[in-house]
């Protein structure tokens, strides 16, 4: 069979723990629906990397299989150009990790940088759970099981891809031949956004996030409540926009930058008040995110057309991953029937 | 379906890292064959887990998927009453390796003594593999899959069983209903079978072994080497029959146990050659190792039946596998296409 499908393949994906967010629009899936035009892209519904540190509620990171692919499609990942699929729905992802398993030390793992901080941040100390230290290696068998060149990230996610080219190399080593293809990252040029209280980045556990299945008057409250500058009391004050979590939203969403700066200078001289500027952002997101709302509304009242949709990408992708296993086995001469 | 096989369930196997030897027959291919007389017998090609420290020669451990069922049938084996099948060949197994392995912490496994004395065994220090230190979890997912309750091991093995049985408890209690049953082990009571020199057990590795294909003539030189009474020079002279290897074979494959108790006073009293013994323990071996290396050597010429035999056990497993696996993933609420 002639493969001619010379796309560029993308590797991205969400660990399913919970519903996507603004945050998850501007660092990720604004993105991807640019990817999709262009790239053979892959995204996968990562509920077994969420099982590494949410083995205690596997429900809860089932359901959100659901919701993640609600807002896929809601925002506009179109299943004709993407793969969405389910992690936990493709066998050759585990074998492939647990292939791999064997070419990784443990010291290796837990030297891993984003290992280390993720360790840290989730206060497990010496009770990591093994799933949890050794999920660089199932993300390496993620990306090599679509044989992706390109993996969208943030810089704290630069280790992943490192420990995913080293098993790469380890693998092509034995094998005496180029096998699977290296990985390069694709930088997130945006920053993080921070949530609304403008203290961390956006996050449903921190409570300062803007789903994007939000209402209208939630949008309007979370903008509302939005952090500015707490010193800027009066409309004729000079204010501050660094820190500014309106202005850092303006940049982010407002498709007029050139009046955003007109903006930002007027507010730093003074005499402007962030009730105006809170309308504008109000409009702003109201725009993004009612036909976003509107189209998830929509799609929820018919969960089985979603869940069709994600098993036939799972089917796609399923056989791709298969391929690779296949090819992986019969590279490094692990025993097949087929070669007795 | 009514589910009328109640008879007990035995998960066994062999690493296929070589060729099985007498020490095989002795510890666990013996008692095999009892077993598979009124027991449901799983009998796993464990290539996977040969891969745990064999990582550099992935060929090696998959041509020994072929010589160690040759082995299997050649001792009687039935795969009617068996079901010979190739773990690497068992994707469930995998999935369910990586399921439990969010349900035990890094130190437990670190703590676990028969990990500790292999990784000592082996040289490892900290270059352990990832996959070598997460084999007994693995193994957990080898004896759940197929429900076995008895686990026949050496008492170096215990600490295997009670990690598979620690998952099990974790699992029963996330899922608040016995899910999975707990294994028990079966202690072997015969003790490892020493190699010809006496001073280790039977390994292929330090050269000391008879292997099951072994020719007349290799029986024959192997027990001419074998280890006896380094003192015992004369034939009148008293001999030790502690630690003499063919008292110790003799106990192992003599059929009149008596007879034995007989030579060992006699040379213990002085006056018994032994050539006489070694005659006696070639006679025994020959008669036992003759057909096993006919059917095997018979069996050999048939390759396409051997795998044709494996291929259907492995089908047979996988069937069990999987249903196991998917009762683990609904029990714990694991997404589901079909629960949507």
């Amino acid at each position: 069979m002639l493969n001619v499908d010379t796309r560029p393949i993308v590797l991205t994906g969400d660990r399913t723990t919970g519903a996507l967010h603004l945050g998850h629009y501007v660092g990720s899936l604004k993105s991807r629906l640019a990817l999709q035009e262009d790239h053979r892209q892959f995204i996968l519904l990562a509920d077994a990397q969420a099982m590494t540190d949410n083995a205690d509620d596997p429900g809860r990171v089932a359901r959100n299989v659901v919701e993640v692919a609600l807002d896929y499609l809601a925002v506009g990942i179109d299943p004709e150009k993407s793969v969405i699929c389910v992690q936990s729905a493709l066998p050759a992802l585990a074998e492939l990790t647990m292939l791999y398993m064997n070419y990784v030390t443990v010291s290796r793992l837990e030297r891993n940088p984003t290992v280390k901080q993720e360790i840290a941040l989730r206060g497990f100390q010496r009770d990591i759970p093994a799933g949890f230290l050794c999920y660089p290696v199932a993300q390496a068998a993620d990306i090599t099981a679509f044989k992706a060149g390109l993996v969208p990230v943030g810089e704290d996610q630069l280790p992943m891809i490192e420990q995913s080219n080293e098993i790469v190399r380890r693998i092509n080593r034995q094998a005496g031949r180029e096998v699977l293809p290296e990985a390069r990252a694709i930088l997130s040029t945006v920053g993080r956004l921070p949530g609304i209280d403008g203290r961390s980045k956006m996050s449903k556990s921190a409570g300062n996030a803007i789903p994007l299945s939000a209402k209208r008057e939630e949008i309007s409250e979370a903008v509302q409540a939005m952090f500015t500058d707490p010193d800027h009391l009066r409309v004729n004050d000079p204010g501050c926009v660094e820190g500014n979590v309106v202005f850092t939203y303006l940049d982010a969403f407002d498709e007029d930058p050139a009046e955003v700066e007109e903006l930002k200078a007027h507010y730093r001289r003074g005499g402007l008040g962030d009730m105006v500027l809170k309308r504008r952002l109000d409009e702003r997101l109201q725009a993004l995110l009612g036909p976003i709302r509107d189209r998830r509304a929509d799609l929820a009242t018919r969960p089985d057309f979603v869940i069709d949709v994600v098993r036939a990408g799972t089917e796609r992708a399923s056989k791709v991953a298969e391929e690779t296993l296949d090819t992986v086995k019969a590279a490094l001469g692990v025993f097949s029937f087929g070669r007795s």
